[in-house]
């Protein structure tokens, strides 16, 4: 079985920039070789090259915009992330709505730069016709649960069953991952049996104390 | 065989609003009488009113926004244009992008106000995605067609033959449109034999002197 | 003295649209013509057309956008507004945003369409920046008074007083409209005592019961 | 008389990331020793953070949103810009353009960060709205000069001087730039001479084989 997948969001909490961006990437490094998980970090882009310099840590941008090079001033390049080291992209999280066609658009262009593609979607259709576009991954956030302190282990999770149902209907490739919701090990553990590869999760690492505590308690049940 | 639909947007062409969109929809009802085809119209917002109540046509929004009634100031929802008479709605024009998350919001509040639902894609993945949604039709716009002067009749056809392929294998419900390229009979007889429904067209029957003459043209080869 | 101006902003409110829509624009007709205030409505899109024809009101647009006649799919422009009977136009609304560049286009674009503009802003440095473009109107909506139920006669009016003042040192011509916390008459007196000419509002009246009743009360200690 | 300004916009060029961002902030640290003047650049976001830490060159990002740290995912803050070693960032370019209460929003968010602001306008209207909220610089992009070839030295400048005279008028201190049709020493020499504090250029350093030659040669008639 593949080890389960936990990247970590780092929005632009206060709490995630700076040197807690970094002390997140030492915990996710440090947690991933202890358990075997997968455990990636999306900073800030202008954390995107120091942390991928500094750690031995997969690194996502939390955006990429749908543009080639060119004259797109304060746009997002696939080309200019990878450049700085990422791995990945987030594309079309819930605080970064995309079009259809630029969703599209900025899988291809993450494809062309060899970049891993993590798309958000919200509910069941929304993750079908995400799945439909071929990414990597579909990360389904129902709105229900982002930032509700609703965890996914608690509540019902049919949403979750069905989405999963739902891509893999039209693209039994995807991956998905489960985006909202996971605060503990139950709710990861909770999160594979559903179906999904793992999980993207936000504030209960980047907010707390103590980051690294939290990811061994998330990998704890593995 | 169902008749094939012609639907014309009328934009924001000043050809296209005041008393030249009452002489386009005259047109279309006698048109659409005389061949057996369905010829609807989609004028600006608030010519919807207006239109519905004066010519026996179809009458299409030209988009909703994906907001249920309540505080949003200048947006257009579901209900005001049924209520105005209208019985369908484009959905993310390729001038007007809704995000992927609004494009199935703004179904789902079209079909609670009974209105029907285009959805314009750009291209073959991205049409597969909004078929997914289950909208009643998708309306395909290949860019390198749009706005080109060149016909789909002439044109390669393939881009539209595997969106609609593509469309069919992941909802074998969904009706589609060709989009663009449409100036002649020719090219509704190609849009029909490519499996396609029917047309969404505009400035060709707009911005004509004669729009009657141009539907009279386009449907002389059924 | 001027009378007092009285702007009804429909927004997409269930309670505005419709036969409500017609009610409250008789409501508006009839209160304007027994008290001498200027009462304006500001309906959906698709209502600008039957409330121009059916009643003695200045109708208003809730938003137009920036772009001349042509293609532009699903935009709102100033000619077909104006076409459809309106006397004028918000812009720039807490709800439909624009850019600094559009919001200029959409004040040339209305005045080349004989269209009052409102522009609405949000703090006394926007509504200076506004005000220096020459609109007929700058409307503050503080956003601590936005739909708080908290009414500016009772609040501090401050924001108000500096606005006034901000708007009128870079354009002593423009006139300025208190756009939130308008509930009684008592909040109209205050308006116009802080040098506002009136005001813009919203659910206190759509929502009400009785709109006629509402806008008796607001006119009542004029 | 204080030393002109050169801001070089990297935009997303393929021609100004990764090695070539270097080049071209290597080619404005030699340039400015030889010849005083101030010559800053703006690389991508990645690129902040390498080039703040290997170049003495002020370093501006290309766009911050309006956001305070938060729940914001693919968002700028300005927190995050100072961090990565910037001293400033354009604000409303037109290729990023904001809404004009993001613009202030933007604007104080730097300030809060201690980065100098520089807001791009479009004509004399905007430039006076800009400089109304209290930039540091106010950075003129005629739509017609923009990426036309044609050189603010041999086009008719009368849009530039009533543009400075406009923003004087409403702010006295402010600063402005001439934001395109930059090419040459001639073009840098005009832009002094009609009272801005210098330019924002892009394509003309960036493109070029050898930037440090188009740099010489921008600063030769000073």
């Amino acid at each position: 079985m593949a080890p389960p997948i936990i990247l970590i969001n780092c929005k632009v909490y206060a709490e995630g920039i700076g040197p807690r961006a970094h002390e997140i990437a030492e915990a996710a490094e440090m947690v991933a070789e202890e358990s075997g998980a997968i455990i990636g970090v999306a900073p800030v882009f202008t954390e995107i090259h120091p942390i991928s310099h500094h750690y031995e840590v997969p690194v996502y941008a939390q955006h990429i915009d749908a543009v080639a090079p060119g004259a797109h001033t304060g746009h997002v390049i696939a080309a200019a992330v990878r450049l700085a080291g990422a791995r990945g992209t987030l594309i079309n999280h819930s605080e970064r709505r995309l079009t259809l066609a630029d969703i599209e658009g900025a899988l291809r262009a993450a494809r062309g730069s060899h970049l891993e593609t993590v798309i958000c979607t919200n509910n069941e259709a929304t993750t079908a016709a995400a799945a439909v576009l071929g990414p990597d991954y579909v990360a389904i956030e129902p709105p229900e649960l982002i930032g509700s302190g609703i965890s996914v282990a608690k509540a019902d999770p049919e949403i979750i069953r069905r989405s999963v149902a739902a891509a893999r209907k039209v693209n039994p490739e995807v991956k998905v991952l489960t985006g909202a919701g996971i605060q503990s090990g139950e709710c990861l553990k909770t999160a594979i049996e559903l179906g999904t590869a793992g999980v993207l999760l936000a504030s209960s690492v980047v907010k707390a104390p103590d980051p690294a505590a939290v990811l061994r308690d998330l990998v704890s049940l593995l």
